[in-house]
């Protein structure tokens, strides 16, 4: 995409409930960014016209000619296939949509669309905790558990836009209960903060020693981390798990891409440097050796990691 | 690499043993194909020196003068990072050596260099088992497991020349025994030739029940597939777990890079579709739903992938 003489550009990112907006300039400053609420009504028909009206006001503000804008990058919580078909977004409603020739057409403006987890992965890179490196893998505990793989400085969309869908590797050959995917085993079920605290119930009730987690009555992820970290020997049990299963994907990712850099971000990321540590020595242990030093840190941009990716994705050389 | 009036490529492929070189035309038809040894003694001082002056030998054989030729891309079998520097080949002996600049000084032609997994696995895109797609994933099973990446055409060598080295991905959490890599629980353990007759012999002497396999000295993987296709209910045990496995580490990857066809090659492929039967299933049932229908098959270029897929590195656009 062409930048020259183009000072700004958006990026946005679309979720369930809201969307955010970043203004940027080309050299990734950010210079306002809002929220808009996600209309999900009518298959959410009405979403992308929201955003043009949102663009479209917010260039009047700031009285920035459309000219002077490169593009606008979207992040969308689906599968994306490199020509901008958006395949099925089940939280937003939308069928089989083509978002960079609809959003194009309503704005005006050159419109590039990449997977929410992908794009996230692309601001850590380009302003967060993977910044200065052009190959790196970042992990996203949340809820579930997402992923986005940059090679190169290049997202990897995969052929049936389920590159990076790391939270559904297969990891755990025992489990028994299935999965939000219908399968049994993947990573998601023992890694995301839904994951720990499932782990952690079955650790409770399988042992007969005090823990201060049986005095939560609706425990979290966070919980576990905080009991584990004052010295919790069942919480740390949870955690331990959870870090041996990430170690086993991250060292599967590493056997296939082989990245500079593993970013962890999501909720569950909160936990810190003791969560890196959790996951770093079982990484070490189960990684070929020549990806062994590849570095694992953690993610500084949070929430706005999908704004920065989608504005990036448009000033991309 | 500019291919105007550039009418030739050598495409090479380093082995312990044999340097295979093949004589290309630019439009991908082989023109001529030999071999000469390799002089691995000084730790292979020579082998760079003995390529350089086959090459010299072919150009004036056929009358090319060099101005018509567009370069020379090599397979090694060891780590090669972006720039063409080869990080250690133990079955060469050679240390850290930056190829593409040595050969390139010897020969006064440009040289691409790839570590010779990947460079199969693009030559197979190329021409063979792969050929119409540009994202495709090899693996290669012969007495260990490799493998090659090639994501929209290119291939993935990663940070550490470790891309594609999915003969060592953990996928066997219960494995005692250690992989030549010094770890426990690789694919390699589990799915080479070797790893399917230790697999066949561990089931062998748990099991009572009588198998024709029993009668062979020195049993091969090919003995295996050929009893398993008559019904010997032992030796399709010992395939079933190959192909479980196998399975599992192509839905690793699938969650990773998402390609559109995976392609088999290696001693063991030779055992057909009844060996694509086995994997599939599994691949199927591990993989998340959007890559299910990843294409497998077979590759066709036998031992010739590499040269192929070496000549392919100079004439990549």
């Amino acid at each position: 995409m062409d930048t020259g003489m183009k000072d700004f550009c958006f990026g946005v990112d679309v979720g369930g409930t809201t969307v955010k907006i970043g203004l940027f300039r080309i050299d990734g400053q950010l210079v306002d960014s809002f929220e808009i609420p996600t209309r999900k009504e009518e298959k959410g028909r009405y979403v992308l016209g929201d955003i043009a009206d949102a663009l479209t006001k917010k260039m009047q503000e700031k009285d920035i000619e459309k000219e002077r804008v490169a593009g606008v990058g979207i992040g969308v919580p689906g599968p994306v296939l490199d020509d901008g078909t958006v395949n099925i977004c089940v939280n937003i409603g939308w069928g089989v949509i083509n978002v960079a020739n609809e959003l194009g057409a309503l704005t005006g403006l050159p419109v590039k669309v990449g997977n929410d987890a992908t794009v996230a992965a692309l601001g850590e890179m380009w302003q967060g905790g993977g910044k200065g490196h052009d190959s790196m893998v970042l992990f996203t505990l949340g809820t579930g558990v997402g992923g986005g793989i940059i090679l190169n400085g290049k997202p990897v969309n995969g052929s049936h836009g389920a590159g990076g869908e790391i939270g559904h590797i297969p990891v755990v050959m025992d489990e028994t209960e299935t999965c939000t995917c219908g399968k049994k085993g993947c990573l998601e079920q023992v890694a995301s903060a839904t994951g720990i605290v499932k782990e952690a119930k079955k650790i409770l009730a399988k042992s007969g020693e005090p823990s201060a987690l049986r005095t939560y009555e609706n425990l979290s992820a966070k919980d576990i981390f905080d009991e584990a970290k004052t010295g919790d020997k069942l919480a740390q049990e949870a955690v331990e798990i959870l870090g041996k299963y990430l170690g086993i994907a991250m060292a599967d990712v590493a056997g296939v891409v082989d990245p500079e850099v593993f970013v962890i971000g999501g909720g569950v990321s909160k936990a810190g440097q003791y969560l890196i540590d959790a996951i770093e020595k079982n990484y070490r242990h189960y990684v070929f050796h020549a990806s062994r030093d590849a570095k694992i840190t953690l993610a500084t941009l949070g929430n706005d990691a999908g704004m920065y990716g989608a504005a990036k994705l448009v000033i991309e050389k």
